[in-house]
């Protein structure tokens, strides 16, 4: 844990440079637009500690896997985000002098990630071993507006020396990716370009055949005005630049001005690649910084506008959440359905930028709740468009008929992950992905969904489902054999409950969507039963027979769900009693001991009561919560939100709290020592959620806003806005009340505590907590 | 499977080249003594497929481990049997042209591999693309005598020419491992020397530091006398050479011996390692080709006596166990403690040469039952050097109070191993080396082994076993969570049978091994609990309280004991409902389907069985046999011979000689397709088992030999022999009779078809087999 960062409501400020937490401020104060993401490297060369990251969304090479020993079924590669081309590069030279903050004095430096506008900012003075003394401020963003560009301002003023100071803006094509299992290569030139203050590079991934063309025009203001410059093009293998020599005066200012693009051939035809890059930066440096950098505010005032979540009294709760709600858009914007989730999102390789199924269980509802349904909709689509290679993949593993499973870790549809215990087992993440058509409609009442794309993916997975399930003639039911839930400290368990219960579900749910369906639409029901030979009668009474005799251990003594079968064979005891300096379990445990040791990475059957919560009475989950919650050892950042929302759900106030703590400032206080590796994206989404829906109480069911809000005891105010359907609403709690506000023209049906009410359009309604009156306020 | 060698009794031989099966038969004609084993490959270039082996026993190198998901508790390295410098090569010019039998026509060749004398020879005519013809003659041996040396006779006779032939006998120690993870060279260069007809190198392995010295001398014979030649030096970056020209007439026969000798710094001072090689190099050169050769056949011979087994009527059954007998006697000899059974010995370098529990559950009979009983000890012995580390590696899993987890694969005590669900959980190999500390001192009477090693490996091991057992308050039974039995085709299941009931017998043997050594030697078992804080009164009683207390699973319906608990929630089917082409399974399976299915590698129950087959009556044994045998895939080289075994008990004659077919030709016919990467040495020792055990019906019990012997219906007679204590016994079954032989002065107790008889020194009697009298022989 380390607190280096300034608590800010609206920055994330480094105050002196923190040279040995160079990488962690790095992963912190990544930009990014949902196209392409940047690290919070430097501009200049810096020869000290630094994890340089460019990623372009959709761009990635498969790494050959490494695999101790191969299991039949492993793959052969592991799809991940490339680092890309270096685009925000710029060498400074005073004289015969580096800039380079590693190699000279550094003083007054702060680096700022303006999160309100949307901007990193960073200043400082450089004391050369000369003695020359140099101010610098640098700011940059990546366009939300302009979503494949980037632009930088980059002042330099000399303060107590006149100089010849040369500047080199490059794009460089020699990045590695620190994660390559190989150390191998992944970009191949194509071809470069170089112009007055301008520059261009094309380079090609090898083996996928990705072309990105990055390119920068340049330019150059002096005393606030624009100058022109000689400009030297320096063209070596896969590094482009332009070198100028500009006479400084000491107190006079000088700005370079560096425009940036990234084009993907995933966007653009490969031939016309580096035409359209040229006109791209023609374009964005015909609208210029100052604009831009108005067009970006103004874009995420917008963001703000419907995602910003509140809280008064702590400064650091409202950092933490707000750093959240930023990054989760920085990542995904929703345009496009072929992007998705990485767990680092765009501030790290960790993990392989992979989509995992994070993005169903903690990303959905947050787009769901904060964004048009579009989003969420290109999430979903996004599975459905790698059904094929679902079924492909399930196919390999011996399943057949169009059953479908979902890969573990991918980037195109294909597995990536190669560990038998995780990439065959871990398959609940099939039950998520149908979840989240099960979550979308809800939400959204979109049912066009079901009929077009839905019920095609819960056929392939229940048809899955199906055939994972065996009879045990022992038990004269159903069994599921060789599963991981999502507590992965147990492997290859039998009947995991949430696993059982995740794909009965889902059976049921299949039954139902197959009756909706052919309601709402029979002949593109009947096309799809054609097209994926759908046996109706069938295949519906096997599913039917399933969901009645699935095994699913239950403890009869203690009234509660068991985890698996032979949970009770297992030691238990509270994770309290784990000596001092052995956790996080797996730094000092070896694997067998925790695998057979009762604790719990995070807790399968909580998770599964937090999805499907109406199927239990309160006390049966407050049962499980108080068997499961003490065993928990939390050492997945997925875990911890799942139990603040339960917690509050018990009225466990203060236990919320606490996990909510576990979360809030994961990365912002490098909390598991890995910052410097990227952020905890898809965690992030958790935090949102054991705010909204733990503090808040926020559900939605039977096309009502349920709301149950309370504010932790040290808030003097929490306040959070949801988008549903054509509503948008704010929900603000205080410790005396609750006001509810409706920014929208269109009425909204909440249930407040339990009572139904109507929050018609551009109207506000304040609740008082105590006595549970509901009083009108005048708008 | 292959069969393009020929069958013949005491003979392995190639006719004709088989270029592409080149590697398999290096594999099985490799020669070894003990000490150093070499493949079958050529003298002369060869540039055609090759996998160049010369091994030196106990030098190994630790090659960094690859993983793809690292483990706590994973070890760094997996510890290598070395490929050491090529000490049998001689490179042969005719004028311009190369002797490679890849590029040019080979005729009239013949690669034998003569088990009855210990040597391998060569011939064939080499027809070069010039025309000349030249007929070549190899041979060589690895001396059991001077059995750190190797000699080879390699003659050359010019069919069609007169010409200078240059030859170039050279040691080489620019050799690499194919198996090599990241393709690492091992071997650094100390020193080198050469002088008129000798050379060598000394070289020193990598991070463990042993130096090997390989020597040679040479000799050159011509007409049938041996001359005076000119000889260049040549010294290289590890190559050393003597080149020498020789005037050769069509017709005359050239004729190089070399004598060749690997020492290492195992056995001798480093700093006079070359100095020794010199010494032992002149030694056995002034003893010449032929009388080493000499000594050899009467070494063989001498080995042959004590435990050839003999097949009438079948050449390849014949062949097949003599080829069994031949390697395991060429890959120990039992006269050096730090030695042990590579699974490939001296044949390859797969599975790094090192020792598994195989030594202790396959090979161990073999040695008792046919070697002097020091040769068993030495076995025994290696396992309590490395107690330590034993030790050392359970704690570093967690395990305290001198528990003892022996590795699953080792060179010198520390784990290779790591796949976490073999490495952590495949523990029943700790049991394996418990149970070879009982049946040696049953074989043996030597009970002295007990009190002064023995018991102190057998506490080490029970602390083990009651640690990793835990209590479960739910079935108020001690259960052991986390398990991979024999059978590796279920991995981290709960409660294996076998396991379970290998560490509850150990606990019981623990018990009463303590209780006779109190008796045998009262000080020595105070002194031991004093050195290892054994608390006797506890421990006991622990051990005790599990044994009566621990769970085995068992099905009250079937009468059979459980693989696992969960073995019935399973879908049960026989083996031979697997469609065709699936199998093996591992190849065409993924790991998942493999591990939820019922088919089974290797049959835990049936081991157990095996081990500790008078626990059961007649009964149990047929219903266990009779469940699992048909769901048995056989898919591990160590499984048939258990079953044959069992199935000569069970009087099924037709399933055990399947079962004993399935091994006995294992590598002779490529059975696997897998010879080329060595031979199955560990499951030539289940062969032997399947004949002495299983056909033989050979057993010790209460200190006499138990025979129940019977002869396969196609064989006319199948003969073994057997050291009993002082005695050697030769046991001859037919169809009619059964005719034992006491080649010894001790007299023996025997039990032969369940009537006891003693059977004089030097003496026969025969038994008929349908009479069941017994007629004594005239001597």
């Amino acid at each position: 844990m380390k607190q280096y960062l300034k608590h800010d409501p609206w920055l994330i400020i480094e105050e002196d440079f923190h040279r040995n937490y160079n990488e962690i401020t790095e992963s912190v104060m990544s930009l990014g637009n949902g196209r392409m993401g940047q690290r919070g490297n430097f501009e200049e060369n810096f020869s000290g500690k630094t994890l340089q990251g460019n990623y372009v969304a959709g761009v990635y090479y498969p790494d050959k896997t490494r695999v101790g020993w191969w299991k039949n079924g492993y793959p052969e590669y592991f799809a991940k985000v490339l680092n890309a081309a270096n685009w925000i590069g710029i060498q400074v030279f005073i004289e015969y002098e580096t800039l380079d903050l590693q190699t000279c004095e550094v003083r007054d430096f702060r680096r700022v990630l303006n999160m309100q506008e949307g901007y990193l900012e960073r200043s400082f003075v450089a004391i050369l071993k000369s003695g020359k003394q140099l101010r610098v401020n640098a700011k940059r963003f990546c366009s939300l507006v302009d979503d494949e560009a980037g632009a930088i301002r980059y002042s330099l003023t000399p303060l107590n020396f006149d100089a010849k100071i040369t500047l080199e803006p490059y794009i460089d094509g020699t990045i590695r990716n620190r994660d390559s299992n190989y150390d191998e290569t992944f970009w191949d030139e194509v071809r470069k370009e170089t112009a007055y203050g301008e520059a261009y590079i094309e380079l090609r991934t090898r083996k996928t055949g990705f072309h990105v063309c990055t390119g920068m025009g340049v330019e150059i203001e002096q005393d606030g005005i624009r100058i022109d410059f000689q400009s030297q093009p320096i063209r070596q293998e896969k590094y482009v630049a332009n070198r100028m020599t500009l006479d400084c005066r000491e107190g006079q200012e000088t700005v370079l001005y560096k425009y940036a693009v990234n084009l993907s051939s995933l966007n653009y035809d490969r031939d016309h690649l580096m035409a359209e890059a040229r006109k791209y930066i023609q374009r964005i440096t015909g609208k210029g910084f100052d604009r831009m950098l108005m067009e970006q505010r103004q874009a995420w005032a917008d963001q703000w506008k419907t995602n910003d979540i509140t809280i008064e009294g702590d400064a650091a709760a409202q950092q933490g959440i707000r750093f959240c709600i930023f990054q989760l858009n920085q990542t995904y914007s929703g345009e496009d359905e072929r992007l998705n989730i990485g767990p680092k999102g765009f501030t790290g390789e960790k993990y392989g930028g992979s989509t995992y199924w994070d993005t169903e269980a903690y990303c959905l509802p947050f787009y769901l709740a904060t964004a048009d349904p579009k989003v969420s909709r290109n999430l979903l689509l996004y599975r459905y468009r790698h059904l094929e290679k679902a079924i492909e993949n399930a196919r390999k593993l011996g399943f057949k008929a169009g059953a479908a499973l979902y890969p573990m870790v991918t980037m195109n549809g294909e597995e990536c992950h190669n560990e038998w215990e995780i990439t065959f087992e871990e398959i609940h993440r099939n039950g998520a992905i149908a979840y989240a058509i099960y979550d979308y409609v809800r939400y959204t009442g979109d049912e066009s969904y079901l009929v077009d794309y839905g019920l095609e993916v819960l056929i392939a997975i229940s048809r899955f489902w199906s055939q994972r399930v065996n009879w045990s003639e022992a038990r004269q039911q159903y069994v599921m054999l060789g599963v991981t839930g999502p507590n992965e400290y147990e492997n290859n368990v039998n009947n995991n409950w949430y696993t059982s219960y995740l794909a009965a579900w889902t059976l049921r749910y299949t039954v139902e969507a197959v009756g909706r369906v052919k309601q709402l639409n029979p002949d593109k029901f009947n096309e799809l039963c054609d097209r994926i030979h759908f046996r109706e009668e069938k295949e519906i009474a096997t599913a039917r027979h399933i969901v009645e005799h699935i095994y699913l251990p239950y403890d009869e003594n203690r009234r509660v769900f068991l985890q698996q079968e032979s949970f009770l064979d297992k030691e238990l005891m509270p994770a309290s009693e784990i000596p001092k300096g052995q956790r996080p379990l797996n730094q000092h445990w070896s694997w067998d001991r925790i695998l057979r040791s009762c604790f719990i990475k995070q807790a399968d059957v909580l998770q599964g009561i937090y999805f499907f919560e109406d199927d239990f009475d309160q006390d049966t989950i407050r049962r499980n919560f108080d068997f499961y919650e003490p065993m928990t050892v939390h050492e997945s950042s997925l875990s911890p939100c799942v139990h603040a929302v339960l917690a509050s759900k018990l009225g466990l106030e203060e236990k919320a709290y606490e996990m909510y703590l576990r979360t809030a400032r994961l990365d912002l206080d490098d909390y598991n020592n890995d910052t410097e590796d990227g952020c905890h994206i898809t965690s992030m989404a958790g935090t949102w959620l054991a705010v909204v829906k733990g503090f808040g109480g926020f559900r939605i069911r039977d096309d009502q806003v349920i709301l149950n809000p309370s504010c932790p005891k040290n808030w003097a105010s929490l306040a959070f806005k949801i988008r549903f359907r054509n509503a948008l609403l704010e929900v603000k709690v205080t410790q005396s009340e609750v006001t509810l506000q409706n920014f929208s023209d269109q009425s909204a049906p909440i249930v407040l505590f339990g009572q139904p009410l109507t929050l018609a359009g551009k109207s506000r309604k304040t609740v008082n907590r105590k006595t549970d009156s509901v009083a009108p306020d005048p708008a």
